[in-house]
């Protein structure tokens, strides 16, 4: 049984029972949040060692750190060296996207040394292995390759099962076309052999495999703008639609289902670019590609994108994929990816606190009541970063434990001392 | 006479002019602005080679730096490599908050070199040559220093008129007490001195200054929350109320008036003050300080100053001040500064966006249109920073110029066009 056929049935799984109190709620309402949709637990009944996180609005925002190998930087142990700084930094998923190397060997060390969930984009294989090759391709290699990340315990996959051709008349208006690379194949597999986009054609076999590993679905926003003149246009939402019918087979199917989106966003178009989707798909939990709420800062989508995300989170998104300084220019190193993950941290507990939770709230008053106290040391150790503080810190000609060196001896909170003594 | 005189009588000054024109608007609907107060125009007569720029709910969102020397690290040049920076990325205003060295010499070396507009905090200066004497300090101390400023060229100045008496009850059920500088020399005066402001007490005497050089007043909240759990709380609205007062008196002696604030405040709290801010200081210019979403992240605060204060010049905040990565921990480095401002001007940029403006939408077209043909040269030119994206690249092992090493080959750009061929 699934995560979701459990709860259909009432029944409290052990991972249920672990996310009811990791959020310090009941479990009888989480199995209800379970069973309608409106939280995903992904769990691949493969995947061992897994400390299991519900995602969903209801519950604390999540995050999700993408690695994998490229042509380029083709090691294991460098991907390994990422997952370590991820798991470090509290990220509650990781992405395998590898693109180099032996896939299959790769993800299975990953899936071995991932305490959080693995997610993972099987078309990507497909793209590596047979990209060459495209006429061949066919449902039956998609398959089993969807089969074999289930196998080794993959707890969710991002499928672009919404790439329909009625979609692709309306993306001749674009001014970046399409930035998915799995949006981009399914669209010239199309093109090419004529018919419709296969995973939509063959999403029942899709949810057969899910449903035997409990593979959780996250269907792919293929169709995202790339530009925040490309936002909230009729290929976007004409695929949100189709992603909202799928949503409503997974469930009947027993699969736990997510929605991806919504790439480049200005501020003011992401509250209705959030209501639609909840609404589109029945409260299906969101899981953010950005907001990026601008295209002119390479360098520094991590900051963009926690712009965007934190309102868009705050608005009813559960999932942030994280965005390191390197998007749109290069593969992410260790270090893009540790700066990629704290923007994305902040702008999840950013968004915790301002829906109100308590588990939230709870650790701001006690980081301020330190910062009072000037206990440096507990708030080095309870920060988002614990290594960043410390080391300015350190840097700074000044030692005084009661001040820091950006006010100096003219502490505000010094000098409001001497009127009270 | 000042702008907001010069306004209230119909007349286009040559610095209206240049503001107009920069801003792409009508001179006509810029002069009411002025002259209704919401849009000032920081120029003292006495900055010369000064670039002006207007700051208002209407324009497009502007963004200060501060710099300064300390205690810790007091070299000129050291400050004048900051300003380097802070010119390069086109902020419109510097704020000098030197504590150490020979203050009006500085001043007077930073005014000289600053193309942008110039702002100061006359009570630091108080602070370090009197604060071992606090019983000393009068209103005659404090009026000759803002004297001296406005004779030098100071464009701005923040005075904490608003702290009064009235608002000291208020501050005890507060976790982190009172975290601006200013305000709580100011709380401190008055209760050695058991008195009222003397700012606020002798408020027309500033105002006689400020007219005579035009000097823009930002007037302080002394009170602002410096934790999210005490953000909105009475002593915050009290002295917000007390500023809409102020405001009113300062327009009517033809003096412009922004409004700062409001420190730590959670995301869904941000609209509330903002709207409040507008209403009770009938739609003033309104000056953030942050606000900054959570208290968890120190080393990242720039990151969490963007989140806020993009959502809040959504609402209608016209001025942002930069925060860097070393809020709370040391004085800022040139490094420190370059990133600080980077993150505000994508702030401000966003919400430009998310406002509507034309110019604004221009430029991230033009951007992505330039992505979308891999121009390289033209992304980095006109980014918002122009250093990272080249670099980054550079250390990338990729050299294709058709893609970037995040996807390699697999590019979606790349691969949307093979079936396009």
């Amino acid at each position: 049984m699934t995560q979701l056929e459990a709860a259909k049935q009432g029944q409290l799984t052990e991972e249920m029972r672990i996310v009811a109190q990791d959020e310090g709620i009941e479990p009888e309402e989480l199995i209800k949040w379970v069973a309608n949709g409106r939280v995903v637990i992904p769990a691949n009944k493969n995947h061992h060692n897994r400390y299991p996180y519900g995602i969903g609005e209801p519950l604390r925002v999540k995050i999700n750190a993408n690695i994998g190998t490229s042509p380029d930087n083709c090691s294991i142990d460098n991907e390994l060296a990422k997952l370590k700084v991820v798991d470090e930094l509290n990220s509650e998923s990781v992405m395998d996207l590898s693109v180099a190397g032996e896939l299959n060997k790769i993800r299975e060390t990953i899936i071995e040394h991932a305490r959080m969930m693995v997610g993972t984009v099987p078309i990507y294989q497909i793209i590596v292995e047979h990209s060459g090759d495209i006429n061949r391709i066919d449902i039956g290699t998609i398959l089993e390759i969807i089969e074999t990340h289930g196998r080794q315990g993959v707890d969710f996959i991002t499928v672009h099962c919404g790439v329909t051709r009625g979609a692709l008349p309306l993306l001749k208006k674009r001014t970046m076309g399409i930035v998915s690379r799995g949006g981009s194949f399914i669209v010239s597999w199309m093109r090419i052999h004529k018919k419709e986009n296969p995973l939509y054609e063959h999403y029942d076999d899709i949810l057969d495999i899910a449903r035997k590993y409990d593979i959780t679905l996250s269907l792919g926003d293929g169709l995202r703008p790339g530009a925040i003149v490309d936002a909230s246009d009729e290929a976007q939402f004409h695929e949100l639609r189709v992603l909202g019918e799928l949503t409503r087979r997974a469930r009947q199917a027993g699969v736990q289902v997510m929605v991806e989106g919504p790439g480049h966003v200005p501020l003011n178009q992401i509250k209705h670019n959030i209501q639609l989707q909840q609404e589109v798909c029945d409260g299906a939990p969101f899981y953010l590609l950005g907001p990026l709420t601008t295209d002119i800062a390479p360098g520094y989508d991590h900051i963009v994108g926690a712009i965007g995300s934190t309102l868009a989170a705050y608005y009813g998104a559960a999932f942030l994929c994280y965005i390191t300084p390197a998007e749109h220019l290069r593969l992410p190193t260790v270090e893009d990816v540790r700066e990629g993950v704290i923007a994305s941290k902040i702008a999840a507990h950013s968004a915790d606190l301002a829906k109100g939770n308590e588990q939230a709230w709870q650790w701001d008053k006690w980081f301020s009541e330190m910062r009072y106290k000037f206990d440096w040391e507990g708030m080095y150790n309870n920060a988002i970063d614990k290594r960043k503080p410390r080391k300015y810190r350190k840097f700074s000609t000044h030692v005084d434990e009661e001040e820091c060196s950006m006010c100096g001896e003219f502490c505000a909170l010094k000098l409001q001392k001497i009127g009270n003594k």
